[in-house]
């Protein structure tokens, strides 16, 4: 990779498909989820720090740092749910990987089709822990960006081969069919929750409206259910009727943050949960028995990024798939930053010289 | 500039260099401080964090984020004394710049050499409400990365004509008159501190030791002197004798962050400071009298970086020292984030089709 010291790689949007379908969508998910287990088995070992958020009128822009102490990562990421009136996404994002000894960046990639994929390998990832055994059917409530990843994530890690799609918008489950189509998934378009729900185990929820919504309500949730609540992430956001919070054993990335932007900002602050770090790490129990709802109330967390960071700097060690980006200055002499300006006005000379 | 969603404006560190030379550094290092002032003068609108540190055993890696409601700004930034003995930086920087309404990126752009121009332009426009009239003198103690830059501002903003340098190592001395020749300054490389500041109008002092030094005594500091002192911008790294700091009206950017980062930190944190910005906006008086000793303890703050990356960003309308960088997934349809990916692997697809 870089040889020289100016030099970071940087994985574009063309770049980053083309890895990914070189890896294979299914294959990317389940190595992706490998990355994002083994950090999470290594929890104590990170930073972690709330992401630092910049409200706005009509979004939010997020910072979301943390480091292992070898090497750093942070992700910038926007949500504007009005963006897409100006066909324009809603969430966009790209990250940077430095290395903690010299502060030097060593990636910097393209996040939004990435973070499309962590958020799917890791509600897999916890639904591997959480969902019941042998669940071979999904409903996805809300068809957008995310309902593909989610549908792929969960075939390639539980092996769900039926799905179930409603969203009040039938082109957006329109639009699901056909990009799922001869990938191994049966699917049925539904128009209804409660029938996108009947009898599906597992029960995906992934609206993207910025307000308190209740996608999900108490009498449709039967027991021995794994809800995989995704949709709702930022604080006045939530998609689940609180009864159902009440009756589910909860999981969450990082209390902290999840207090304040998962469905949990329903309930009072002290209302028990499970770290999801805790089940992987073998400390608490998962799933415990066939009735139990269990939720997986998830938003995303930073250590997630990181894993995406360093699964796709790990792949560009064989992979051709990123550009050189001539993105820090590096003086012949350290402290001559100033003379390598001068230098540049010069005729012949070198770039960075 | 740029018309397709997924391109974001990206300045390398060649292009930065190439604008800066086209523009001419003390053009530039004006119109920056400009810049700078004008934002210093609408202070209460904008977004105040402290930096985002992520501490490790040689450095510290740091995210530096703004708003002023209508557009983002963000800078990372290392600092790593101990690069240089592996030939890397001390400090390297990138920043972004991004539209608060929609949180799209409108900038990517190295910020090492950057950095360096925002910090002497920051430090000559206080020297302006600072230092005594008509100076014509300032003494550079410690003649690193940074002292050409200082030695550039001062003349291009206060008229700075004599120049007295001093380092430890007098090859660093011998670098910056060889980088200046010719530049219509008039220097004396000194073998002392003493020399150095005897006569000097101005103190500049921006040495690099990560730890606390006494480059600065309180006998070698004549009364009406102004004191900038640069290199003192971390927990740990202070430059100047605390007896200094008692007998001087202290001018400082952010003092939340400075009463941690600067020469304050040796202070009580209830000792008077002035800032700066209330200078600039006429709310306080800079300099008041002849005797006055004044001193801008500078340690960077985000909104010199925000000015920074919109003033590279509206030189960008006229100069074409950028390339396109295809950062943000843009699909014909934003829910159809799937289905992009997907069509990228057909023949003849188009890049972000």
């Amino acid at each position: 990779m870089a040889a020289l010291l100016n030099i970071v790689p940087f994985v574009s949007v063309d770049n980053m498909m083309k890895l990914v379908l070189n890896v294979g969508v299914e294959r990317f998910l389940c190595e992706l989820a490998e990355a994002i287990e083994e950090d999470f088995r290594r929890w104590d070992l990170f930073d972690k720090t709330p992401r630092i958020a910049s409200h706005s009128r009509d979004g939010v822009i997020e910072l979301m740092p943390t480091s292992d102490g070898t090497t750093y990562g942070f992700k910038y990421v926007t949500g504007h749910p009005k963006n897409t009136k100006d066909g324009r996404q809603t969430v966009t994002a790209f990250g940077v990987l430095a290395d903690v000894g010299n502060g030097y960046p060593m990636l910097l990639t393209e996040m939004t089709i990435l973070t499309a994929l962590r958020t799917a390998a890791t509600s897999a990832l916890a639904a591997r822990y959480l969902a019941p055994k042998d669940a071979r059917t999904m409903a996805i409530i809300g068809n957008g960006a995310q309902a593909e990843f989610q549908a792929l994530a969960f075939k390639a890690l539980l092996g769900i081969d039926q799905l179930r799609l409603y969203d009040i918008d039938p082109a957006a489950s329109a639009k699901c069919v056909r990009n799922l189509a001869g990938l191994g998934l049966t699917i049925r378009t539904c128009t209804s929750v409660a029938e996108a729900v009947e009898g599906a185990e597992i029960v995906t929820t992934v609206t993207a409206d910025k307000q308190n919504a209740t996608i999900l309500t108490d009498n449709l949730v039967g027991s021995g259910v794994h809800i995989n609540a995704v949709g709702g992430d930022c604080p006045g956001k939530t998609e689940l009727h609180p009864d159902i919070l009440l009756r589910s054993d909860i999981f969450v990335e990082y209390p902290p943050q999840t207090r304040i932007e998962g469905e949990i900002q329903q309930l009072p602050s002290d209302h028990p949960v499970t770290e999801l770090w805790e089940v992987i790490a073998g400390r608490k129990p998962g799933r415990r028995e066939g009735r139990q709802v269990t939720l997986f109330d998830s938003v995303g967390f930073a250590i997630e990024d990181f894993s995406a960071l360093r699964y796709v700097r790990a792949k560009l060690a064989t992979l051709p798939f990123f550009e050189d980006l001539d993105l820090l200055a590096d003086p012949d002499e350290p402290r001559d930053l100033f003379g390598m300006l001068l230098r540049a006005g010069k005729p012949n000379a070198s770039a960075t010289g």
